[in-house]
């Protein structure tokens, strides 16, 4: 029943499923607690970011949580498995329509990025069967591809849903 | 991080690749209050509805809100934009798996048009950032293509979710 | 406005395209009280169970609902037609994004099976229209193509969200 691979990583798909790909096994490597998979689905010069929209919209992106590489996002998850809080609830993201654009012009290195817009659903349930609405908002990416694959160059979460009682930050 | 475009436009896609971006970006358009890009998702001569399910199950399909033409949806969202309680929320759909199917055969005037059934979940966030499920439903709309580009002939959204305390009709 | 056919059925698209297509006729049929229509998605020789995700985890895949084969499910659905308590509610899902992983080898039968897996959200909603979440979960599953037809041969729904007020058990 488990699934041990990613979808991302196969071939013989065009780009945008690749990219649609990449967007479902971001959500579920989150839900499934596969923490060590999810960072693989990043460039190592990534940003990631999770902002509020009400400061998106205010001009001043303050940032709820921020690593401008992979090798933070690495430690970020090596903290994460060493704090006795996370786990506590079980995430399930639900995935709206992918728009996919692009692809955009290459840059001076010869890569060229898509831009990637999703909104999101995020539920957390306690240990017993309690199911609440933890966080709405919005994926806005930029993928690129390396060795075939589908990367995250940057990932950013804009939350319409500010909550205040979250103790520790982890992805969304 | 903003995205100016459309994606239901561009080339190089199957008809129901463009159905699934025109789907994509008419939620999208909403939430990220584009109401004027909205509209240009739809013929001259369209029908839009918001119809409640309990009146569609009992055969008294009242309309929470009908325009039977473009024109009547750029009237509808100039009175928005004067509003003063429009904006009060932010909208964030996000839309399930997408159900096409056609093209039918051509009607009088040599037009196709395919049939496509989604869900939606709308919810809305105040100023705080506190966010609450304002409606679930059921998009059943017809779609036709004019030079190329996908477009709305028919959008019916047949809402489950009855809610009383909606002081102006807004899109859903 | 209805939609009286099955969008899985029809050819000339990918076999992806037709597992997602499989995944969105699955929930609208449920949603749309088609069960007979939707019993048509698994082969005779199906397995349809629905788990709790704390029992999947603990070791202890508690089922509550099984069915091994497409009788059951036929038996199921006309007790659910006899029992006054169904269609108290409707329902409506909102299906994420659908990962896809496949073919497998050829079994014995020389059948090929594909790995899908796919996040729900289930509201239901009253009689007078107020909307609540019921369930989030994920759907993993194994389809295979039998006539050219896409059918569900395992359809295991592991709910996160543990609800003691179910009466009946019904199809989620």
């Amino acid at each position: 029943m488990s699934d041990s691979g990613s979808s991302s990583g196969s071939g013989g798909r065009s780009e945008r499923e690749a990219i649609a790909d990449l967007m479902a096994d971001y959500v579920h490597f989150i839900d499934d607690d596969r923490l060590e998979d999810w960072v693989e689905l990043f460039v190592e010069d990534c940003s990631y970011r999770i902002l509020s929209r009400e400061n998106v919209d205010a001009g001043y992106p303050l940032e709820l949580m921020s690593c401008d590489s992979k090798d933070m996002l690495r430690d970020r998850i090596l903290s994460l498995r060493e704090a006795v809080l996370y786990n506590v609830h079980t995430d399930k993201h639900v995935l709206g329509a992918v728009r996919v654009s692009g692809p955009e012009d290459e840059d001076e290195d010869g890569v060229r990025a898509w831009s990637v817009q999703a909104n999101y659903s995020l539920y957390q349930t306690t240990a017993n069967g309690e199911t609440r609405l933890f966080s709405v908002g919005t994926y806005r990416d930029r993928v690129v591809f390396s060795g075939g694959r589908a990367l995250f160059a940057e990932k950013t979460v804009v939350a319409d849903t500010f909550t205040v009682d979250r103790l520790l930050s982890t992805p969304i």
